[in-house]
């Protein structure tokens, strides 16, 4: 119940940031509607597509509202949204965390090999992000910028271990999107970053 | 018959859409045939890939026959193309009415909920669009200029508002097809543009 | 067994030319691996997406492990590699060869038509690299630079006719492996390109 409250509100939450990077790009209502449904709901369908199984939101209509909703929430409140960033960091991260840990058990409930769970839950985690940033012309933000996916990463293999050990999958889920989630807030509070591949010299 | 002549102008004229945007980009014939086709049956291709289902072109030869054409014939009448304008608006037009109500159809045949049928129906008209855009490194037209997809959601919410009261199909999808092509008419006439999210003073 | 050798050659040398090219764009460490990952197996993930069928690297974990490796020894040796850019375009070109006919044959096992086969053969050989330059916010170079899909047009639709006339799979594979390593070694030393689509005087 409590998962599926905060499932929502991570898919609401990747829906207003997806609005709010079209605007930036000046595309039109449309667009930023398009857009917004990319961001919140595109990682699940590119995992579910792997996985050769339905889509998850083409049966749902409370995800396609959700979505929809952080999209017109955008639209209106713009201005006010931008004051919100600690807010909205705060929603990103546990949608992060969540989805992370979901896709992995949604791998391993299609009895994939452990190293594909892990990145079928990358994916469903951040491959939202990597739709909105290739229909808005850029690189990938999460490409180029902070600790994001290397935060799931650790509390991805966190979770194969904890299962494999024989953890319990509520509490190895709890533990591990607090890892994650953890891991992230650090990484923005002393700044690390991946270090970028090309340096000045060469 | 009918249904299917069209069908096929329509592809035909989405692939030549391709080849043009192609050219512009200073691409050679290989990669101006490769954005023909997914301008052409992208859309389609999506569709499919998310229904679950076996990809429409890869069945029928007549299609890729289809496709293939309309890129040879922008390569070898690009300069005289371009003068057509007006004929190339009409049939981009019915392809657009055309592939959105088929698109619907298609969704409803896999018993998919309304709303999914409505994106998918809108899927398979725009995202050859989006496609070739994104190809050729520029954010998707259709997120940013004129009444084009918006044209599409009113004629399909139409179309499954006149199937839920009963209606025919054939009349349904004759009536909203020509509603699409009017709405798109008009706001090409009347300079109707969805609003732009960011505004000077933002 | 001589084939896999080649097949994780192949896969390998995609990985490092993708990572060199996200060296370029700056990305950090995460970024670089994935566009690796998605160089060297991106092409043959939608293949078997079109073939809707159990996308491979799913089920391997030693294509994963290939792929990740390719990344890795590109991310250590960068500055290295640069020099060695004839063994490079050698392991790339076998890989145009191999991927090609392998995807042709995989297409043919699932009773796919013949120029459908000859598009899977071509997908699974040029969409890593696609998707690579899509991420990098770049044009793909597959459609404005050298003969390299057509030396898999070339060499697919001789492999095609070679099994309609009734030649053995194996000698078939080899003699068009050639032949499409051949026409992309000739089309370097002589320069070949093809025409692009816009000249200056249009």
């Amino acid at each position: 119940m409590l998962l599926s409250i905060f499932e929502h509100l991570g898919i609401f939450v990747f829906a207003i940031s997806g609005l709010l990077t079209a605007s930036e790009k000046r595309l039109d209502y449309f667009g930023g509607m398009v857009i917004a449904f990319f961001t919140a709901l595109g990682g699940g369908t590119v995992r579910d597509l792997l996985l050769n199984t339905e889509v998850r939101w083409m049966e749902s209509s409370v995800l396609i509202f959700t979505a929809l909703s952080g999209a017109l929430v955008g639209i209106i409140f713009k201005q006010y949204l931008i004051k919100l960033r600690r807010t909205f960091f705060f929603f990103d991260t546990i949608g992060l965390g969540l989805f992370t840990i979901l896709g992995i058990q949604k791998g391993i409930q299609f009895e994939q090999i452990p190293v594909t769970c892990l990145f079928l839950g990358l994916i469903s985690a951040t491959f939202g992000g990597v739709i909105r940033d290739v229909l808005c012309n850029e690189i990938p933000l999460i490409f180029r910028k902070e600790i994001y996916a290397t935060a799931g990463i650790v509390g991805g293999l966190c979770y194969l271990g904890f299962r494999m050990i024989g953890w319990h999958n509520s509490a190895s889920m709890i533990v591990c999107v607090f890892i994650i989630i953890l891991i992230r807030i650090l990484s923005v509070i002393y700044g690390w970053k991946m270090p970028i591949l090309k340096k000045e010299d060469n």
